[in-house]
């Protein structure tokens, strides 16, 4: 049977010829892992992924879920593939034994859920949602709530959310208004109004747990005023049964373009004044401790916007090997049979684009899931410290960058399609449709370009930059030992010189004051900044695909073979496209921020 | 109250300012028009689009066609919108007053029918659609076929499709099966299947004229062996009245991601042997005028895909400037109130990119209606036959580069809204996925690549491409009288001299044999080529603003500012762009087509 999900053996490629997975099982946390054990893990996943989320993923888009009696109604296939998710032990992947989870790398973590997002973006979102809120608590909550929340959402019985958008505040939290005043008992009393809020209401758990930003009254102005707080769907008695209903009422549902089975609701804390909240951590520091969901929230966006890309690009190539039409361009007989429109050059040149946008991303995200673990797990805690000043850096480029050229890869995959891609009666259009919603949720674009820029480089003192341009000046160095890779590693030694004079005379804007000038041009600024990573990230895979072809064995040459056209398209037809994003960056070029309203 | 469909002001700059459409009235066939004449019919077709078309642009999407009976229900907003379009004379807005019509230069018609396009591009499609057929049995059909078919059609009592698409071939209509058989009558048996047939079955008339391709019984390999015949619904008696249903049956209706208002069918011929056809023209000479249709199709196309993008601007350009959110980034105080988001420079950017996207492309798109115009009305048949050698040149152009770059607008437009984008209840999800058929219908982006890049360029020894480039030269010349525009000009001068030097270098592949290799990379030269016309158009944009401004209306300032601002963004931001695609033209690049089936 044809792989739809994705392609199991570039999994292998990534996860032991890369990233090399086997390595974690030397640190005392994984010492009971091994290869075995992380393939039982990744089968298991994608045959729960195949049989039970896959199935409903275009009845989840055709049956968005229903306002009935103040709550959401999904389609009844939801439950039951959430619940195997759990089951299965899928929620707590990363989680110790200890816990009941599976202590696995999150590197294996990630790349199991990967089938998931795959199969159903809509479905899986909901223990997504889940695994990020619990975290929270597990990380910055008090004993008594991780008794009382945490354990049940370990156990899959509780699911999360995080609550911090308002009708007037997305891209702005310092503007929420979302009030919390303090009760006698010490919890809170909630009032305000959210919208957008994923798996706000839905029947797949007993109880919902609310991670809802709001403000104390003697709140600082600002992002600095912004609390976190727990409000459950349900209270909560001491012996952690469910009690009373709380004031949360479930306003309406969004109706979106894509992403349709993952209820998107506007939910009302407080409309009789009653809403109880207890506040996580100290006050006043919310957003800090939000940032940590919304982090390990960007990555998961990054990969869902990959696997959305990944199963566009798997269904494409598939169509493409198997609709005969036309014959190539230079034939000469108007009566010989026609081909698989994967013998025309555009057709192929549409699907090396997808496999190099598709497959350089899931490289990175995989490479930033690896990086989590190297936060946690590496011996020393200068090692540590590195590894999260790195992974601090990508975040934006884990997020966005797959969030558009992977949303690209699915417009292409259409295309291939045709006729048949524009119809509902094929899955790529749905894909598209999902895929849209990545460049704007969990900080969109813009907010991640000013991100990178504007914070990210300069953090520590430049240390996770540094790291990355050793790290690429490494990887280039290892490719100088392959003649035949010279032509991929010179565009990206080119590229990083130009970006590196680029960003210390950005960084020079920022710390002298001229910040709106050295902002200016954010978004040209990520898409560069993407684009070298990524381009690192096809020369390391072309680096191991040299390995591998000198290994020699015969039944993986196309593999490798492909590998290494890929590596080239993105080196030689992508990366060189940035030189003029550089040349505007490097002249200061003033035309957006010179562009008056009154003039449009 | 706001536009919402497109810009008054920029319509005139464009009919009054850059394309003269006074100076037409000064030709034999326009000369009972003056510019009162045309605003008034631009005044009724605004007007309708705004009171019947677009108030059910969301319905049709939420309520798509139903198969019901055999037959195809649609909502009943869509007939009297297409009946006050008929009963305005927007039908025959081209045609002469003898034959009923208005006698407007199809640059009239073309910007007429903008708005309704704008206003809701499933809606328009039936009229337009039986504009295309139409227009082919006049040219075409025998004077019985006139007065019997298009008499009606004229009359907007009847209206038309075109059936070229079968389940095994679309891009490739070489290999269709439907055939024709000689009755003793002089008419023909059709029998075949054809899909995605828009309009092929609705209420809104009492007939409709399916033009179909099929194959003679002694029909040439090829597309040298594809025959036109006229199909109606319903058959014909002599005197006009309608007689017994035609052996057409409607198999079913496609479900598509947008564009749903308008019913694409599948259609069945003969399924009883008893489909009656007549043959238009000469056997065997059906491609040939069908590519007639086709031409105006594209440019319908072009038009639809330029104002679905322009409908997102205008709507995102208003809710940037309506939405309060964040600070500027060099703001200093979290108290100070939100600013609307069009102060922030990356909304700006995305909101100029629209507009250069959009008005760029709708230059081009009234361009090439001019030159429509031209092909007819000029006075020698030496000027005549230029008009058509460079329309025929461009058309790919105008069919290909706003599917491909309004489409794009579309997703900013989304990006702007953020989450509210996302929703289907603001408008502009809608025009994205509207805007995807786009490059897929009326022939795709790669068949577009191929007809510019191994038909048009070479065609009558080059004579369209030696204009475009004396135009281009020209216009050059004439910006130099402009210091202000030297940046915008110089640009264009460079990428066309490297242009000129990389087609030149392409048709010597083509001409010498080989094909394969000359075409590999079509899908850039189509990019860089489009990039080079529009340039083109924004350069002669700005030269007129640069007019206007030395005319000195302080009320018209700030227009003319913003096309300068959006001339300049294009030419400096976009058109540089380009080099990169050239330098892969130029060495011959191999990576796609060298790219083997195994190695995916």
């Amino acid at each position: 049977m044809s792989e739809t999900l994705l392609s199991s053996r570039n999994l292998a490629f990534e996860l032991y010829e890369v990233l090399d997975a086997e390595a974690l099982t030397q640190r005392e946390r994984f010492a009971e892992h091994n290869r075995e054990t992380f393939d039982a893990a990744l089968g298991t996943a994608r045959g729960i992924a195949e049989e039970l989320f896959a199935p409903h993923n275009r009845k989840n888009d055709e049956n968005e879920p229903q306002y009935v009696d103040g709550g959401a109604v999904l389609i009844p296939e939801v439950k039951p593939a959430v619940d195997a998710f759990n089951e299965a032990g899928f929620q707590n992947a990363s989680r110790s034994f200890e816990q009941g989870g599976m202590q696995l790398p999150h590197l294996l973590a990630r790349a199991c859920f990967a089938h998931f997002q795959s199969a159903n973006i809509a479905t899986s979102s909901y223990p997504m949602l889940s695994m990020g809120s619990s975290h929270l608590i597990e990380t910055f909550g008090s004993e008594e709530q991780k008794r009382l929340f945490l354990q049940p959402m370990i156990e899959g019985r509780w699911f999360g959310t995080m609550a911090l958008t308002e009708p007037h505040a997305g891209s702005s939290l310092a503007d929420i208004r979302t009030r919390a005043e303090p009760a006698a008992d010490g919890s809170y009393r909630i009032k305000g109004n959210k919208i957008f809020i994923s798996g706000g209401d839905h029947p797949l758990s007993d109880n919902i747990v609310h991670m809802v930003l709001a403000k104390l009254p003697d709140a600082p102005p600002g992002v600095k005023g912004i609390s976190l707080f727990i409000v459950p769907k349900f209270l909560v008695n001491e012996d952690g049964s469910l009690g009373a209903r709380n004031d949360v009422t479930l306003a309406g549902l969004f109706h979106k373009m894509g992403w349709r089975g993952t209820t998107s609701t506007a939910l009302n804390f407080g409309d009789k004044g009653e809403c109880v909240g207890y506040l996580v951590g100290k006050p006043h520091h919310g957003l800090a401790y939000m940032f940590q969901m919304m982090n390990e929230a960007r990555i998961g966006v990054g990969m869902g916007a990959i696997m959305l890309g990944y199963a566009g690009y798997l269904y494409s190539l598939e169509y493409a090997r198997e609709r005969p039409q036309g014959r190539p361009v230079d034939a000469k007989d108007p009566t010989s049979a026609p081909v698989s429109i994967i013998e025309h050059t555009d057709v192929r040149r549409m699907l090396l684009t997808q496999k190099a946008y598709v497959e350089g991303a899931f490289d990175l995200g995989l490479y930033a899931a690896r990086l989590v673990d190297d936060c946690e797990t590496l011996a020393t805690e200068e090692e540590r410290k590195q590894a999260h000043e790195l992974l601090d850096l990508l975040t934006p480029i884990v997020k966005s960058w797959p969030s558009e050229f992977c949303l690209k890869a699915n417009e292409l995959a259409i295309q291939i399609l045709g006729g048949h891609g524009y119809t509902r009666e094929y899955p790529v259009e749905q894909y598209y449709r999902d895929n849209r919603l990545n460049p704007i949720h969990e900080g969109t674009h813009g907010i991640q370009s000013l991100d990178l820029l504007g914070r990210k480089l300069a953090q520590n003192n430049g240390a996770g930059l540094k790291q990355l341009t050793r790290l690429i000046s490494q990887c280039c160095e290892r490719a100088s030992a392959y003649q035949s890779l010279d032509k991929l590693r010179e565009p990206l030694e080119q590229l990083m010189a130009r970006l590196s004079a680029t960003t210390l005379s950005l960084l020079g804007d920022l710390m002298q004051g001229r910040v709106a000038q050295g902002l200016a041009n954010s978004a040209l600024y990520l898409k560069v900044f993407g684009h070298a990573v990524i381009g690192w990230r096809w020369l390391e895979q072309a680096i191991r695909a040299e390995e591998g072809l000198a290994r020699g064995d015969a039944s993986d040459t196309d593999f490798y073979r492909g590998k290494l056209q890929a590596a080239r398209y993105f080196l030689t037809w992508e990366v060189p496209s940035c030189h003029h994003d550089l040349a505007l960056l490097e002249g200061g070029d003033d035309t957006c921020s010179t562009m008056q309203d009154a003039w449009f």
